[in-house]
């Protein structure tokens, strides 16, 4: 376990979290690149409840993960698992047209698939029984599933969207995590991609620490 | 004006869209970085209307822009604008910490600020007079609103996000353009950021290239 106090990288993330949002938090993403590659790193654990005034200095957004490693200071998970991605072959093939489907494939699970599923958690999570969201529930159905089979049709019967796994499949994987295959039609070797990348050592490793940082339930309420 | 038949640089965009729709289709981006660095470019053009079953094989949504340049072939605009600033230290700052800044906010502006603004774009445009849409504007504005005035914060009175004009703000200047501010309160620095970029050389270069590029109105129409 790559977690250790006096590692040059720290990463921020959330003290607590409501459970259905623990193993989503996008700090996920950044102890997962940081896992496949071996490389220590240290958390800062900030509220998620009430957001500590001086970190809007740091992430405009008061989201999380934040990421320090020198002078280098970097928020955006897409941004981050990409920097992380940069250090080691594994993540980033050194190759252009490679390293290009690579950065392409991170870029569009960033903005061309996780707006689309984020409308769908917006409507069947956060919004679910208002008015609005049951109305626009069947359109949005129609457009996430149009995506997915589009994404489906470019995997193919690969197991990582390009010959090898790399930092776009870390970054597509744990988009797609935030699908509910049982209220949608999600194509099974979708499914299969998902299971695949939550069957890697590094991705269980960078999930079990961020479960293990959350302050158990009932500390973390609000008071 | 680098569009030139010969040039090892194709990008594809469409041949017509509706009145709307022109200047913001997003092969703009890739037109924009191009001029920034007088980089020759030749275009393919597609029919938006009828998207050609080749093209799903390159691009997997089928849409546009896709850069081939070579054996690197890529889709998404970010990822075509970040591979294009990789080029010239003028969009793309070599120093580890500002490269980490701008690809930061490059990434930023695609998956923190574009999904809020496509949300409103649906409401008020594509789904204006909806009741669903209707019902949602309050809610939609609110969270979007926040996250410009989060945005204006970091940005304060600089005139670009970091010290100097990067692809960063080529490409959040050109994802704020689809606010409409007469709908929403946008702050006044925001909407002086997305002058600043449009008055830049290369966004007019780029521009006048897009429409140049489409098919007069009537020939476009879909039968």
């Amino acid at each position: 376990m790559p977690q250790r106090e006096t590692a040059p990288i720290e990463v921020t993330g959330f003290a607590w979290v409501p459970p259905f949002a623990r193993g989503h938090v996008r700090d996920l993403r950044v102890r997962w690149a940081l896992e496949e590659i071996g490389a220590d790193y240290c958390t800062r654990l900030i509220s998620a409840v009430e957001r500590p005034p001086f970190y809007f200095g740091e992430q405009p957004y008061g989201q999380v993960p934040y990421y320090k490693e020198g002078d280098v200071e970097i928020f955006e998970s897409g941004a981050i698992a990409l920097h992380i991605a940069e250090k080691d072959e594994r993540l980033l093939p050194p190759e252009p047209a490679a390293r290009a489907r690579a950065i392409t494939w991170l870029i569009s699970a960033l903005n061309s698939v996780e707006p689309f599923i984020m409308d769908m958690v917006t409507i069947d999570l956060f919004c679910a029984g208002q008015q609005w969201a049951t109305l626009r529930r069947p359109e949005q159905v129609k457009l996430l599933e149009g995506r997915l089979r589009h994404l489906a049709a470019a995997l193919g019967d690969k197991d990582w969207l390009d010959d090898r796994f790399s930092v776009a499949d870390l970054i597509m994987v744990d988009v797609l995590r935030n699908l509910s295959p049982d209220r949608l039609s999600v194509p099974r070797t979708l499914l299969d991609y998902v299971a695949r990348g939550e069957a890697r050592p590094a991705f269980k490793a960078a999930l079990a620490a961020q479960l293990a940082d959350f302050t158990p339930d009932e500390e973390g309420l609000p008071a």
